[in-house]
Parts: C-alpha cells; structure tokens; sequence
C-alpha cells in the first residue's frame, strides 16, 4: 500500500496536555508515512491522493507504550495474589527462565507479537531477557511487523549472560535493581531513521551488578524500573548503600538518562532529590498504574510530576499488568489518580480524560520523536476505531464515544484500522 | 431444554471463603434446575441424564450482581471525569428523565437486557427510574430472558412519580438519599419461588422524601445508597439531623433491613456505629470498586467488613462503574484492597482471587437462597468458558487459567454456555 493517502472520519487528537481536539469528518492527510495536519476540506495539493472513507468510525493516534515485558506474557492476568519482589521470584523469574530455551522463546514471542500487533499499541519499550538467541527471535518478530519499538535484554534477571560475574547471584536473585540496555541492531529499516523510532536492540554487555560503564558513550537507551515498591526502595539502599536515593545508583553508573534516552517504570516513592535529578536528566516516567494496583506497589504522584514538567508516559507492564491494552492504561491511570487525591493529596488534582490520553499518545509519543498527534511532520501512527457494536438509544457526542471506546476497552475487537508510518498494519 | 443434565469440564467453585476448588474433568449434576453436587464420576442413579462434554473449558457458578442501574447503561463509559454529587446531577439525572418516555425505555432497556443477557452475571438487583412504564418493560424484558432478578424503582431520582410531594424538591435533586423499593409482581413463574429469587417488582408507592412507611410490613426488599462520598454523608446529615447516622436516617423509617432484604452500595464511610446497625440488622454491602475510582468516592473497607460477618457482595454499578462485567468487579475488587492495605490499613490484608471470586458468587448468591456455589441444593446457575482464544507457550493449571479470565474479562467473548436455574439462556 501507498504509504500516501487520505483518512476521512471523525479525528480525534490531544495536541497539549488537557485538551481534546475533535474533528468531525475531517481529513486526515499521510504523504510518504508522514502526517500532513487535519483539514475540513481536502487542500488542493492533496487532491490526487485516495482517500480512504472512514464513515462515522473515530480516528486517533496510535498508542505508546513505554512499559511491557515480552517475556511475561505467557502468563498475563496469573498469580496476582503476590506482592512484587515475591511476585518476582515466584512467578516472573521462573518464567523468564525458560526463555534459555530458544524454541519455547519462538513460540512464546510469536503470541506477544501477534497480539501487539493486534492491539492499539504503535509504539512500545519491550523487556527481554538475559538470554541473547530469545531476544534476537523477539527483535526479528517485531522487525517483521514493524509496530515501531526498542527491545532490551534483562541484565539483571534470573539467569546471567555467559560470563557474568557470579558475586552478584544474590542481587540478581532478588530481582533489583534490574538494568536494561540495548544498542542498535546493524542494518535498520529506512523508516527508522529518527532517533530510537523502532530500534531493535541487542545484549550489548555483560552485567556486572550495576557496575556497567558508562553506557550514555555509546548512546544507548536505557529502559529500568525505580523506586515501585517501599520494599525495594529499601533493598536498593542496602545493596548500593554509597548512592543518596534509587535513582542516583544507576546515575552513578550512567544509566540515568542525560538526553531523554533512559526510561524508569513507575517511580511511586521517588523522594524529591530524586524528582530534581530526574528533571535534570530528562529521564522517562513510564507510569504503569495497572501493575501498581496489581503487584500492591501503590499509586506514583503523576499530578505532581506532571507540575514539575517531568516527561510521562504510560505503560501496560505485562504482566504486572495483565494486558496489554494501552487503552486500559489511560483508564487506570484515572483511576488511580482518583484515588490519590481523595487519600493522599487532596491538591494533586486527578487526571481527566484528554489529559491521560494525552500521556498515551502525544506525551509518551515524545520518546520515539514526533510520534503521537496528528499534526503536520509527526509520523502517521493512527487507529480507525469501530465502536458500532456498542449500542445506545440515542446518538452520543464523538467525544464520549471516544471516553466510552477506552473505558470498555474497544481496542479490544474494535480496532478497524492501524497504521505505524503510514503503513496498514491491521 | 430438559432441565436436568449432567456437565463434564474443569469444575470451579468456592464452598467458602478464600477456598478455591477445583476438579478436572469433573461432573457436575443438574436435576430439575437445582445443583446435585460435583463428581469424579456419574453416579449410577444419574446414569440416564444427558452429559454436556464441555472439554477443556472452565465451569464456574454464575456471577451475582447486587447493585446496576439499568437506565445509566446508555451512557456507560463516558462523563467520567465528575465526581459523585456533580456526576448525578450533570450526566445521571439527565438521562433517567429521558426513561419519562417510553418508547426510549424500551429501546434502552432491550439494550441492556440483551448484554445483560449475553454477561456472565446469572443473578441481579437492578435500579430503573420514578418512571412505572418504564419500569414495567424493564421488568418484562427480563422476565423473558429470566436472568434472575430484583428491579426496583428510584424513588428519589430527578423525577417524582405522579402526585409526589412538591415540597421536598432539593432534596431529589441532589440525589441522595436515595431509596428504592419494590414489590413482587403479580404471577411469578414458579422458578422464582424462593425469596427474592429473582423477584420481578414493580413501583410500590410514592416517594415522601426518605419518611415512607415502612416497607417491611410488605416484606420488601429495598436497595439504596449508603455513606458512598464524604460530601453526600454532609448532605445527609444536615438532611436528616434526627439521625445517629446515614443508615439511621433509613432505619427510622424502617429502610434498613432486619432479615436481609436490604442492599446498600458502597459504605465506604461507614463509621462504627454504622457498621454495628448493619451487622445488627443483616443489611447487604454491595461493594462496587470500579464505581468507586470513577467517581472518586474512595474504598470501602472490605476486608474489615468480612472480619466483622457482614454480608457482602460485589456490584458492577453501571455506569458509575462502565461496564457489566462482574469478572471485571472482582479483580477491581482485589486491586483496590490492595491500594487500601497500601494507603489506609497495612493490618487489612489485600482480597485474594479466591476471596473476590467467593463475593461474586456464593457470597452474593445468598441474597438470593442457595445460589453462587455448585454443592447440593443450589439453584444451578453456570457459567462455561472458553479460554481457548487465549494463547500460551505451555499449558496452565486450571486455577491460573480461572484467574487468567477474570483479569482478561473473558467474560467478553468467552462465554461458550450460561444456565440460571438450569435452562440454557446463552
């Protein structure tokens, strides 16, 4: 398919944060996988492309996620009665571990791929393993369908790459703090020409207990989590007692961000020093609110991050998560954010609607480069939604339709089009 | 269909509290609709019933829903961004007036009682408007799909019934309290012979602002609203300041149980002395979580609830909460006491999948008699799931598999059978 065409619907976009742009049966233009902004009429310019009519179906970016772990998908939506270092070592560690073997790796990576490919999801941050062959099997499936994502290898999970240090079992066994890193794979895809848009990573070295050098040398994106869980919060402490706070121990060891390339999962007990430093260091916030319900971690300020200018995105976390679906991830993250000021600070205002939307678009989009809205020069990652099956008794407004499609989950079997530079995918 | 059969597959049940049970490939009996217990093999005197080979799927008892508004389904999933008070006024009481006309009654409910229907909940208490047309195709409709429940009728909704009071306007339009009443409709099938089992009601009397007389001289059943929001348990009290209490304030006028025929959602503010009355007068909790985050009312304090003995129960809550489904009441109900043993109580150990499966079923299913488990005597009321759509790199133990849907919300799509006393409805 010509990556040049017109998308004719009801277009739905959040170009600032709080603020939901709708566009009834708009136009929608993508020339050579690039969006060329939203328009009542078809300009002049465009005229000799086709355009695709999407009736009444609703038109929005495509979803990012900065928080998903490939290899825990086997076992998404089980053993959630844990919380999460237990849930580590019982549940996630026992099953990163089969993925030594490769044949189960290309079996089970082949349902994660198949499923995200399948999802509203354009864009995602993907865990591995420590296991080199699995997550080359993972980088080549992805590679083949293109949804646009940066794999990373495990270095600090159950097993440790040929060669590792051994002194550190007891650290890697307990599960924190995990470092995850990967470097371009040779041979990337024209469309992957901004910087970390669909990056296939690889094992770039060994671990070594955190002790890495400096991986910002090699411009490597940095994907990890910190500070989740009261538990870990303490660990960390007692495993690199020189560090002043979690995030300072992997800025120790340049693994914390420096020019937007590091993403942290959750960031809930995040102590003020650590805020400052992440500010600093333009380091990510993948917040994962349906893990922190799941695995009891608890609910991270994202008022507050988001009042201190912090970069935010959302993520799934499967499976400390139990889906996959981004579209539940901007509504848990309202959620929780409900409930955050109704216990813990009646000042952190909660998220509403377009503003949650807005993390899992345009906000988490940010990450990969102009990815996540539909104005003029942003990649075109789009999803045509078909809500017609949900019925109503009388017409809603597109905006509730919108609200209503994420609340019940309509990326599930509602998906009638998705689109990653503007290349059809579903 | 013959009402008795037997049922081969992975049975599922819990006998009680936080006990999971599980048989592979076990049988279970179903004589003239009532449960005759679960098997390894047929016993001989069951020889000559018909055996529903189910395979490998999943065979669980029926979902129980004691709290759902009928008339908000229209709009479920949208207007989520309010919060309680300004919820009811902006986007509730707007669309329950619409329900004036009959014609949209009976558009909208034959939308809800088809999902209805079509979910996994085999048994509900269901709210409909001030509107006694309205009200009685609601009734209909789901006497003719015998899901198996109790409609009642808001009494304080943003309409009065004819002849109704003028004088205690602002009072309805703020909403609460609010008290809803029923009475059995004349010709009951005889599946509904025990009490409350899936009673059909209809409007019972006018509305008095809260001073009606007392119900349980009919031997009714009431459900309502109780200490849901910390500005309407204000609103109650500077209402009602006769009363110890919110549930003081229903107990005067004798709206406050005695012998559990009275639902009251949420008590998430309930103070002690509430609690005792409760305890005292065998009132139900509906716990709704999901309901609860959207419109940030808080979370009640199940687990304290349960070490007190009172009866409780999980309600979807459309559309404060958005969807039917009652797999998804359950894992909210989990994740959200997990939030409370985080935030509010580290002593109220966070609901287990068995425990929030028990709440669902035969907890609730005793609003009702003998319903929500599959031992001898209950009203067979089932569920059949197929999980097979989910992929898995290797196979699961059935009790993952069972968790596995409910956080998945399989209940979607996956319903390959549903039974209410024994007659296939899906």
């Amino acid at each position: 398919m010509d990556r040049s065409f017109v998308i004719k619907g009801n277009i739905c976009l959040t170009p600032r944060v709080g603020e939901l742009v709708i566009l009834e049966n708009g136009y929608l233009v993508c020339e050579n996988g690039v969006c060329r902004s939203v328009f009542d009429e078809v300009p002049a310019r465009y005229a000799g492309l086709e355009v695709i009519d999407c009736g009444n179906k609703l038109v929005l970016p495509g979803m990012v996620d900065l928080h998903i772990h490939a290899p825990q998908y086997a076992y998404r939506g089980t053993g959630m009665d844990y919380e999460l270092l237990e849930w580590l070592e019982r549940v996630a560690f026992p099953e990163e571990s089969r993925y030594a073997d490769a044949a189960y790796a290309l079996r089970a990576y082949t349902q994660f791929a198949d499923r995200l490919k399948a999802s509203a999801t354009t864009r995602a941050v993907i865990f591995g393993t420590v296991h080199a062959a699995a997550t080359m099997i993972l980088i080549g499936l992805h590679g083949k369908q293109r949804p646009g994502e940066l794999c990373g290898q495990d270095q600090h999970g159950p097993e440790r790459p040929a060669g590792a240090d051994r002194g550190s079992r007891r650290r890697r066994r307990r599960g924190h703090p995990q470092v995850y890193q990967g470097e371009p794979a040779a041979g990337l895809p024209a469309h992957q020409a901004h910087r970390h848009a669909s990056v296939r990573a690889r094992l770039h070295r060994r671990a070594d207990g955190g002790a890495g050098r400096d991986p910002q040398g090699y411009d490597l994106p940095v994907q990890s989590h910190l500070s989740e869980n009261p538990d870990e919060v303490r660990l960390v402490a007692e495993l690199a007692p020189e560090a002043a706070f979690c995030g300072d121990a992997y800025d120790r060891y340049g693994l914390f961000g420096r020019d937007g390339n590091t993403v942290m999962a959750h960031c809930i007990y995040s102590t003020p020093p650590e805020v400052e430093r992440m500010k600093r260091n333009g380091v990510w916030v993948a917040h994962c609110p349906s893990s922190n319900m799941n695995v009891a971690s608890g609910i991270a300020p994202i008022r507050r991050y988001m009042d201190e200018g912090l970069r935010i995105a959302l993520g799934s976390d499967v499976a400390g998560g139990t889906m996959e679906s981004m579209f539940r991830a901007v509504t848990d993250a309202i959620q929780v954010s409900k409930l955050y000021w109704r216990y813990l600070d009646s000042d952190a205002r909660p998220l509403s609607f377009p503003e949650a939307l807005y993390l899992a678009t345009k906000g988490g989009g940010a990450f990969f480069g102009n990815v996540g809205s539909f104005e003029a020069g942003y990649a075109f990652d789009a999803l045509v939604l078909d809500d017609s099956a949900e019925p109503t008794p009388r017409p809603l407004p597109v905006s509730s339709r919108l609200e209503r499609a994420f609340y019940l989950g309509l990326d599930r079997g509602g998906i009638a089009m998705k689109f990653v530079d503007g290349e059809r995918i579903v």
